[in-house]
């Protein structure tokens, strides 16, 4: 198996990409082709004379930066990283391939040259997150910020597949997330995904409030790219506005400030937690390849792990198995009607 | 001045609701009118035989619950407290009304009887929050979750006369909640609400991020009432999350679990300061009288608070500087065509 990582990709490339590379070259035998700028990936390899066997350089001469426009960039910079990446899985010579880049650049390169699977109509951005019971799945948190409730329903139908096929959950259940439990509540965009969910073959619980991204209340949570991403970044931000509401509060104590010292490390492990690096990044679900997206953040840790859950994808067929589910819904649906 | 309180609002109406009015009216020297069952009312009142003078009450035969849809309970229940509360607005019986109740409810019934301020065409629930800096001001936090660009600039307005006139804060500097801080980045709707906010004759800052509503970076942040509804209880949520995970870390470490017993009461402290009762209730802006919104949970100072600041609005002509604000912007808008 070959795995494509963009090594230009993240605030710590290529240094810590070429260090997760060969750190999962070693414990998961599969073989890297680093795309990106050929001579800074060479500075960085020296390091491991002998280690880098199995670890191919694809020169890519351009950069897409991170805060570059998505469209715009991957049209004009047809000799970056992430264009030559995605390119290696349309040509089939590479299995999966891993980003920690510009993520829009990701999903429109990989849109746009891979496709999607059938009966799929936006790529989603899948994270699994910490909660009160072990973890939870949403999606969408950024690839899809107008979404219709149409994509929406091909989300949960992805969920559906990757929690029982990847994650062994037997009828996972799947909450959309709204702003109230009832029915009622919410836009005019929630009330018609609530009818097309209700109507659908899975799990489906009904709506979800914010807590329960987190409370381990639903196995998956669905929503449009902009609200999943705004309240993954709340949840994120919360930890740094706790830990500095807190110093604030140590006029008022000393004990609190001793607490705070005892369990920093437990804080920063949870934020870490949130970071989707942790699990091995974020699988962009609904293209038609395995394409793994990486926190800008990730450290060296971050990328071996994207490497791992990339091959699992690989290996497990996820792609097949989402669109076996996507069929056998499609059919029941129309027996149904 | 008289307040009119919903003496049914909120998870522990009426019990608390006539203990913080008569409070405020120590405190403040309002007199207050209470909205509600007058026999349930009568059997709270009992216990502050002496101090009730100066409480009105205003018996009303119905509650609009909690889960009720509020366009349909507003109709159907005229004799509902909050329907009650806000006719005596209408009919200047009162200065101002305070409702811990149904808050769909309050705006549907504040919006139809007592209309809108000139200018202004859709109420927005402004909000208080800690930040690492001081304070920080959110509008709209759910009265309106199918807004226009056209009413996110109208609450900017509204956010720059409050901060102004209320917290006096020179030039308030406002922001635009989305995704990325770039001017291309969000939805058709965020473009087109980022052009009409940067053409007005306030300090708009651009763009901010989730973080930034707790950053400090701005002192105002402008969205919608869906996403920064769902964003208020990611925040409130997160302090159960980050309980819970340590609690689960505890079995690592003996000094986490001491930290946390330590700073129990500091993080409390400040998952009550989210809660927007600490700061007196949440002005519902935009309206052409003077309603604030309380939360479910309120308790006896979270209804003090409120009516404090109720009388806070009264005083320093809230509305009417609003008014003036749009006024004034409406003509150098016009100059500058």
């Amino acid at each position: 198996m070959k795995i494509a990582v963009d090594a230009m990709g993240g605030d710590y490339a290529p240094k810590v990409v070429v260090d997760g590379a060969i750190q999962a070259k070693k414990a998961y035998g599969v073989d890297i082709i680093l795309v990106g700028q050929k001579d800074a990936i060479e500075r960085e390899l020296v390091r491991y004379k002998k280690d880098s066997s199995g670890i191919e350089i694809l020169d890519a001469l351009e950069v897409i930066k991170m805060n570059e426009s998505a469209a715009t960039s991957v049209r004009k910079k047809r000799h970056s990283s992430i264009v030559l990446g995605i390119d290696l899985l349309k040509q089939k010579k590479a299995d999966g391939f891993i980003s920690a880049g510009n993520t829009g650049a990701v999903v429109c390169a990989a849109t746009l040259s891979l496709g999607l699977l059938p009966g799929i109509e936006r790529p989603g951005i899948s994270i699994l997150v910490p909660t009160l019971q072990g973890v939870g799945f949403i999606i969408d948190v950024g690839a899809n910020i107008d979404a219709k409730p149409i994509h929406l329903l091909q989300y949960a139908i992805m969920a559906d597949s990757y929690l029982r096929n990847i994650l062994n959950i037997d009828n996972p259940r799947i909450g959309l997330l709204n702003i109230g439990e009832e029915e009622s509540k919410g836009t005019d965009f929630l009330k018609q995904t609530y009818q097309l969910l209700e109507n659908a073959d899975f799990n489906f619980i009904g709506n979800a409030e914010a807590k329960d991204m987190f409370s381990g209340k639903c196995d998956a949570v669905v929503c449009d790219g902009f609200v999943g991403n705004i309240s993954l970044k709340v949840m994120e931000s919360a930890i740094e506005v706790i830990i500095g509401f807190l110093r604030r509060e140590f006029k008022r104590s000393f004990l609190a400030k001793l607490g705070l010292l005892f369990i920093r490390p437990s804080l920063m492990r949870f934020k870490k937690s949130l970071d989707y690096s942790e699990y091995g990044g974020a699988p962009l679900l609904g293209i038609d390849g395995v394409v793994i997206i990486g926190h800008g953040r990730s450290d060296a840790k971050a990328i071996k792990n994207a490497i791992r859950v990339a091959k699992q994808e690989v290996e497990l067929k996820v792609n097949e198995k989402i669109v076996d589910r996507v069929r056998q819904l499609k059919t029941k649906y129309e027996e149904n009607k």
